[in-house]
């Protein structure tokens, strides 16, 4: 698979999260001479949030998840396997979940209810357990780095995806380390694809669950790649509390304002890497609206543009062809009027009250769209509500992965 | 441009319909060396229905045929050009509807109000009203083939599009004949890029209007190649009258049952033609659902599969990856149940029950996806919706299109 041409030179530097322990394992199962299964062991107390597809036909892992995760069960290992799904597995998809999650539970010592798994991969496909489960031993008493836990969780992707922020809460320091994957089947509903943010901060679950959900808006629910919402889907946030910081009562805290502002900066960072990795993406895309009635309306704005196959293609070509980014503002079905619709690419100001602006040149437009990075700016009206979205341009290369991906 | 290879062996026989006259003519606005202009003259008493886009960005002649259509006023004509769509071309765009109308109008002798306009091209250009006024006359004039006047409104087409149907109303024969254009910007909502149906029948305006909005839903509805809709899309319904049939008094009358179907039949053709034509489109897709709560669940789960760029390329690489299916229906919001749902390929089963069927031989599915003609069909659960929609599948001939299409 080659480099994606937006990839980060090199993988950050992680903090070590004091609380969690990080071991990975080749399984063989799909990808040889790599490691493709991780184990992060939590220490006793720490606090879970986990955010999942809301998908119909969602996998057996995030079945199992979503049934413990909410009810605040305290989690000691999160179990991940890449290259296979454990989607439409029926039955035997909650059998195979429950019998990892028993092993990597006797390996350590603790109920299987505080083991999570979450799986990437082919759908449909019997989940093999056979070729996982000798391997618990040994994840469960290895020890390993962010980036190869971050390799190890790859199926597409051409580079491991890792981001890491400091905070203070009170007068403690605390650390937050997260990974994550994806590279098709994004377009985010509730969560996308698998994210794993580990901090040592004390934060109650309710608080967490707050927090988590709210960056989640703002980071894995605004990036899209090909509108394709996976069965898989799944974002953990784990508060180790080692930090020893006074707890907040709730998510609104002024107390929290750094943490929130450092979960924003790790989440959204690695939501815009997994667009950076977008099946053959050449071009990182962030669409802002403003103007829109509200948040939510503006954020459907954004999407429909970054979802139009006609408004990806035309930026794969590096065609400043903004009439479809009309068309797409259109079939939002957010009941703009387009005589308040303004648009700039590249803060080159195109369109205004509801027709070309008279002297619009397009030469620096032109150039604009010859670069790695597009910026597309829309007003839709008077409103207060905006939002800001990712996305990456659709190219042969989209084709090329995956009229063959299985094969 | 290279014929699409699902296209038909040629243009079919229209029937001439009593009370409608064609002509075109070439503007050179876009198109050089073939006819960009249609002008459909109507006979005094021609009724007109017609259905638009739901765009909110839709175009200037789109605005000016709602308000004109809908009150029921006679139309006399209708003018189509092609290359430029006359869309967010604010207040400039609905005074060159005007213009041509009225120039349309001057040359038949009836009022501009009479006179619809069409437009498919660019999005966000000026239409140069003036290297299309000096048409007018020669068009008022002139006399051609449906085929021609399919030829002239194609754009990205690899072929014109007609059909043609008989029925019997009272113990009159009518006819109905139709040409329609559409190839990207393909997805579905109230109308379908531009369709002009004629027909001899005599049917009161309230009687025509029902009976195309009911026929759209079965045909131009149910139909995607890309999922983005145009701000161009309509749809007209002309009955001339001269067959001199009993009017119906109503959509439902059960002497209609003859020409609705006729009419299911030359929509529903012209829609799968469009499909056919998709941009880059190497395989015709039919999509086939049941069990849903209702029709229009069907249809939303129909078009969730339809619309998912994974399954699109999974078809055109000729992969029987239905795993890709599965995260199609959990993504379309319909609320179904895993463990109901089955799933065929041409005909052979291969999950049911919410997990693959255990003796699964993807052999014979294997062979289906080589062929043209892909048969997918889906029982989501155990009410009595249903629907059919079609779509193609996506390929490098869809990238190279669009990444080029305006340059």
């Amino acid at each position: 698979m080659t480099l994606s041409p937006l990839a980060p030179a090199s993988f950050p530097e992680l903090a070590t999260i004091d609380g969690v322990t990080l071991s990975t394992a080749a399984s063989a199962m799909k990808y040889q001479g790599r490691d493709d299964m991780l184990l992060m062991r939590l220490d006793e107390g720490t606090e879970m949030a986990a955010v999942f597809t809301r998908s119909d036909t969602a996998a057996a892992p995030v079945e199992w998840c979503r049934q413990r995760v909410s009810g605040g069960i305290p989690a000691r290992a999160v179990l991940v396997n890449a290259g296979n799904a454990n989607a439409f597995t029926g039955t035997g998809g909650i059998a195979a979940v429950t019998a990892c999650c028993s092993a990597v539970g006797e390996a350590l010592g603790c109920n299987a209810d505080a083991v999570m798994m979450a799986s990437t991969g082919v759908i449909g496909e019997p989940l093999d357990t056979a070729m996982l489960l000798p391997h618990m031993p040994a994840l469960a008493a290895g020890h390993t780095s962010w980036h190869a836990a971050a390799e190890a969780i790859r199926t597409t992707d051409t580079f491991a995806k890792g981001a890491s922020a400091t905070a203070t809460i009170g007068d403690r320091t605390v650390q937050i380390s997260g990974i994550a994957k994806g590279s098709g089947m994004i377009a985010p509903d509730m969560a996308t694809m698998l994210g794993f943010i580990a901090t040592d901060a004390a934060l109650p679950h309710r608080v967490l669950t707050s927090l988590l959900t709210d960056a989640t808006r703002r980071s894995f629910n605004a990036i899209t790649v090909d509108s394709d919402t996976s069965t898989n889907d799944s974002v953990f946030l784990m508060a180790t509390g080692k930090a020893g910081n006074p707890l907040p009562g709730s998510a609104d805290d002024p107390g929290l304002a750094g943490f929130r502002a450092a979960l924003d900066q790790v989440m959204q960072d690695l939501a815009t890497q997994i667009v950076r990795d977008g099946e053959g993406a050449t071009k990182f895309i962030t669409i802002d609206v403003s103007g829109a009635a509200d948040d939510a309306t503006a954020h459907r704005i954004g999407l429909a543009v970054a979802n139009s196959p006609l408004v990806k293609t035309a930026i794969a070509g590096e065609d400043a062809n903004w009439g479809r980014i009309v068309m797409a503002v259109g079939k939002a079905g957010a009941a703009i009027e387009q005589s308040q619709l303004t648009i700039s690419i590249g803060g080159v100001l195109i369109a205004s009250g509801g027709a070309r602006v008279e002297d619009y040149d397009e030469a620096p437009v032109a150039a604009h769209m010859k670069g790695a990075n597009i910026a597309i700016s829309l007003t839709v009206g008077a409103g207060g509500g905006t939002a800001r979205v990712w996305t990456c341009d659709l190219t042969h290369g989209y084709i090329s992965i995956n009229a063959d991906y299985r094969s």
